[in-house]
């Protein structure tokens, strides 16, 4: 059996899942992959949790009820040591082979990542900032043999370890292409009933599937950041330029607060349904697409054959050297804290077996 | 760089293709992974060739270009000896941490692979019968931690690894489903449109699409197979006898020779096309589907919604705690002896990665 400190950078939807599917698996895990996380830290962006010998599972799950008014403030550490300072921390406690995860949403945490590389710990991102950022930033943590990153794209189905076995055998990768907004999936579906744009934005916000601000969805650059993610992990050293990202909102309704924007977003409907009718009279609907492929892609609106099984599938494809007629694809769902979750146990798991 | 040792039984189709993946891929393989492979012993039926050194890259071509003759038989030493008599040469020459490669469709490997195994080395498996035989003889083959076997079912698509990580993280499996068949899959297109029963054989067969007995196909056991992989795989200790399985030709034409099964396989239309027929008057189309869950399976053609995503493709397909509502699913043609081939190569550097 392998003990493996673990810290945690983020106490959220995901952290707490993760917290959760740990404690709760305890047996089951440590029974088939003859392994036990033992959290040390657990951080959120007001205090931490610490203790060397890893917290008690009460200690997590309380941190985890906790989690809307932040963690509990332990008196004696009230004030947040910086990630910096925690990566000190785990090396002076010997912690070898610690596992930090990151599942914040923070800018700026690369220096950090690169000291624990540096230092010979692990990584585990479901923080898609430090990998979408400037080319020269970001290069560090593709195909490091300690990082992953399963759950930038994809949300916890295995969408960067299928990309990343079709590059370890040597296959090349000739395009990438997905619907990988279950969000924006949804509105493309409304759209398709007739229903009008600023209608299926304000139903998709209230049935809790957007951003608080869906701008965030709706200007894709979310979906940019997982497409380049995937075509840096191919060998393309892409920047944000190279992606040509169709934003579903005109720039004149971007500075409007939250509610003045959804009342302003009706009128974005008569343009979006001329397009959403001249697809149909071709037998077509319209979906958010992300394409790329030799270095280049595009993000946004295309229309696609209504009875395509691609229609009304959230997916990620990859045409390569051998799978070139058809593509190789993973689809369903995908989305939601719980598989988020997963998918950085998963990577945790297979960091712990590779050591 | 590590340098392991590989012994390869069978240098058909698929084997072949590996060692032309691996000589040919020397370079970019061995900069990405850090491994070399060093084959030394290859197999067919009659003969072997073997170097302790590992054979030259020249060796292996020319055993590749001269395989439809069977390999060049080395007359020092032109008995093949058993497959029990080279792990012990293996054992003999220290060849530690080497790889045995399985891609033949042969019956009664157990017992070797078993020593293999219990010796400390590893294996990879494209071939179905070591796993998919009486639950007995198969069990120590599952989650084994030094067996590795994706090509077994969906063809070097990456769905043994998907369910590994779903078993990995503790989600429960509730059911498995899919299109596992290319071969019934284009038989089953070709009654949508119109053709009858016989003719849609004859001409997956004149394709190059079948086995050489269309009836190795047409009866279902290798979708059996696979489906019994799965479920074992998730945790039930499933029989054959567990799964139903439907043959697409009666009993009455088991025993006929190929060229009279082919004539005779027009007393099958009438029936089909009935059930073509009444499928499509209820905007249904048949496909042939495997379907587990809670230990007990069925194989068959079963109507489902024409405008399926599902109707026109090849696909797995996992239902689970986290992939409940909608079920996690690979897809693609995946099919071929080169993505076989990528399959076991995959294995094998996993398998490296491990240790």
């Amino acid at each position: 059996m392998k003990e493996v400190p673990v810290i945690l950078f983020g106490v959220g939807g995901v952290g707490s899942a993760l917290l959760r599917q740990i404690v709760n698996g305890r047996s089951p895990l440590a029974t088939r992959n003859q392994i036990q996380f033992n959290i040390v830290a657990i951080t959120d962006s007001k205090t931490m949790l610490w203790d060397k010998a890893g917290l008690s599972d009460e200690q997590l799950l309380a941190a985890v009820d906790a989690k809307t008014q932040g963690l509990p403030v332990d008196p004696a550490r009230q004030a947040r040591p910086s990630e910096a300072k925690i990566v000190q921390k785990v090396a002076e406690a010997n912690l070898d082979s610690a596992i930090f995860v990151d599942v914040t949403a923070a800018d700026g945490l690369e220096p950090v990542l690169m000291q624990v590389l540096n230092r010979g710990y692990s990584v585990v991102l479901a923080n898609k900032k430090p990998l979408a950022g400037a080319w020269e930033t970001a290069v560090p943590f593709y195909n490091h043999p300690r990082l992953r990153h399963e759950s930038t794209v994809g949300g916890g189905q295995p969408v960067i370890a299928t990309l990343r076995y079709l590059l370890d055998v040597n296959d090349p990768i000739y395009q990438i292409e997905g619907q990988l907004s279950g969000t924006l999936g949804f509105i493309c579906t409304q759209l398709d009933a007739g229903m009008p744009l600023s209608q299926a934005i304000a139903e998709a916000k209230a049935k809790g599937f957007t951003e608080p601000d869906p701008r965030e969805d709706l200007g894709g650059k979310d979906v940019m950041r997982k497409v380049m993610i995937l075509g840096r992990m191919a060998g393309w050293p892409l920047e944000a330029s190279d992606i040509e990202v169709e934003s579903l909102y005109t720039p004149d309704l971007a500075n409007l607060s939250v509610p003045d924007f959804l009342g302003a977003a009706s009128q974005l409907d008569a343009a979006m349904k001329e397009r959403v009718d001249e697809a149909c009279v071709n037998g077509q609907v319209l979906r958010y697409v992300a394409e790329l492929s030799e270095g280049r892609g595009t993000v946004g609106l295309k229309p696609i054959p209504a009875g395509s099984p691609l229609a009304n599938m959230k997916y990620i494809s990859f045409r390569t050297g051998f799978y070139n007629d058809e593509p190789l694809l993973i689809g369903g769902k995908g989305a939601g804290v719980e598989m988020t979750a997963a998918g950085v146990l998963g990577d945790m798991i297979g960091l712990v077996r590779e050591q």
